[in-house]
């Protein structure tokens, strides 16, 4: 890279820093890459980190030392995120989006990247702080929630399938009853997908009961794998505590009321707010 | 926002363009956002037009008049690419990828958010002139390469079903050939996820014949929409011109040769090199 200016060098670090999130990148590295002394280059990182803290984008820590440098960490700040939920609470509750069975339709929301990737931030925030190796969910509509916030922690994602397709090549396949129906259902993990022992953050976009969380949950089992955390876009609230069949999770919204004949629908935001 | 001195506004105003690609922000916009006058507003856009030409990252244009303003358009250089894709290849050609009937596992590839931002960045350099109004692709491993486009052109994203989930509403399924297997599928588009008349962008992981993709454009015509362009990720180029179901497509990769017996491949560069 040619030698830049002052001003030149911050929209380049600044783009540099904002594409490689959870990683850490060393004072040399950067002194290399701009031709410029450590000395300059910490004060460059001194005005990023307070525009990055100020406005919310995130945090920018420096790690003292030889092996030190400055990672940073994409987060979202409590009152943008509740402005963004209170949003999409206005949205799910649009009588319209009732269908047969209680269910909300929400498949335009997910399809929309810049709203999934603040949804991405809010689980980068709320997990930031876990030790985890993977991020997995189930396919189909988990799925851009997972990568939104593995594009925020830096870390691949895993897609369970309800097929076992030929080419994931040889899969572990588990049964595994879907709470709110009662219905016997598969799930199948490609073997060469995920390593033993790995740390897995469980991210999905509909929690009724929790029946296909906990198959994913058995299914790690199969893996000798940990569960770090499990997140979820919208939960519904409609069950009783005795139902739900798991209590450690971080939920965005949550459906409290759905009544199918005036396809009234009441949707506050999730525990993550709380 | 808090008035921030000029090296503070270089890097607010990289990561907020940076985050909003393909939308068109006024001079006004910006001069309110960071009280400061226009000119300075001008001064600062040229340091970040040069930047991100320089270092390929995309292009800066501005509109001038009343309506005018700045839009940042991401692109991805094509020696980058190549290089990117060079590796790619290499990866693809690993003997323990390949799976029976030829097929080559690469679901790891697709589950990283760099190799992916870096992939949806070609597409979206591939097509950048073209009118797309959304993206679509058919489940599962072309969704995480369709939203990795779509965040880079700001663009929705409508995912073809392979089942009809009763969370999706009213949907139009049709039934195609998979043109390598003749082995006859379903696929199916919920009715409220893609308006009449829109120009859509394909985006898929593999095409052999192209049966899935020309099964994907039929299901366009029943919502009486038009193929704005087809963007895949790998190509296999083991089959005849006349077998081909479709000509006009952008391929980042091509497999060459497979033998099963040897397990040896051949991945090379794909047309959107040429």
């Amino acid at each position: 890279m040619k030698k830049l200016k002052r001003s030149a060098r911050l929209v380049e670090m600044t783009q540099y820093l904002l594409s490689r999130p959870h990683r850490l990148i060393s004072l040399t590295a950067f002194a290399d890459r701009y031709q410029s002394a450590k000395s300059s280059i910490s004060e460059d990182l001194a005005i990023i980190k307070e525009v990055f803290e100020d406005e919310g984008i995130g945090e920018l820590h420096t790690l003292a030392g030889a092996a030190g440098g400055v990672k940073f960490t994409p987060k979202i700040g409590l009152e943008a995120s509740l402005e963004t939920i209170q949003t999409v609470c206005r949205q799910l509750e649009q009588p319209e989006r009732v269908l047969p069975g209680g269910y909300l339709f929400m498949t335009d929301m997910l399809g929309q990247p810049e709203l999934l990737s603040e949804l991405g931030r809010m689980f980068a925030t709320a997990f930031a702080g876990r030790e985890i190796d993977v991020i997995m969910t189930v396919e189909t509509k988990g799925i851009p929630l997972a990568y939104a916030t593995a594009a925020c922690l830096n870390l691949p994602v895993v897609i369970v399938r309800r097929d076992n397709k030929v080419t994931e090549g040889s899969a572990v396949s588990i049964n595994y009853v879907s709470g709110s129906n009662k219905r016997i259902q598969t799930m199948s993990l490609a073997r060469r997908t995920l390593r033993e022992g790995s740390r897995v953050l469980i991210i999905d976009d509909f929690m009724k009961a929790g029946g296909t969380i906990q198959g994913m949950m058995d299914l790690l089992g199969e893996f000798n794998a940990k569960v770090a955390g499990v997140g979820v876009f919208v939960e519904s609230g409609e069950l009783g505590t005795e139902e739900r069949l798991l209590e450690d999770y971080v939920s965005l919204a949550k459906v409290t009321a759905v009544d199918l004949k005036s396809k009234q629908t009441m949707v506050i935001p999730g525990n993550f707010f709380k």
